[in-house]
């Protein structure tokens, strides 16, 4: 285990690919059907996520979850 | 997305890896600390898991997250 826990790690890797795609919080929020106050909770590492939630925010950035799982864990 | 659910191919893939290592469901589940009917619901696929569970699942088999994704994604 890094420094930061998997929930932190996981925040900073849909962060860094929402940022990527030039979509702010607000808008990506709005394109996966969730309040921007509980997705901006995600990136900071706050929720302990279940599957279908980070299935609607991976399929949101165009990403398989192992993807972004590997690059978390990694 | 296959025939299945995510949750199912995840449920398959996890009872694959458990069985591989030659442990029942029931040690396993003692293992990770969870029920068993817990434990032998996440198999069947009827879990909506976080990733908190989910960890706790994966480290028992000692695989990473994302393998297992990747396994239950392909």
């Amino acid at each position: 285990m890094k420094r930061n826990t998997l929930q932190e790690r996981i925040g900073n890797t849909l962060r860094k690919r929402r940022e990527t795609k030039g979509v702010s919080q607000e808008a990506f929020a709005d394109q996966v059907h969730m309040h921007r106050t509980y997705y901006s909770a995600i990136e900071r590492g706050e929720k302990n996520l279940t599957l279908s939630t980070l299935t609607r925010v991976c399929s949101g950035l165009g990403a398989p979850i192992w993807e972004v799982m590997k690059e978390a864990e990694n």
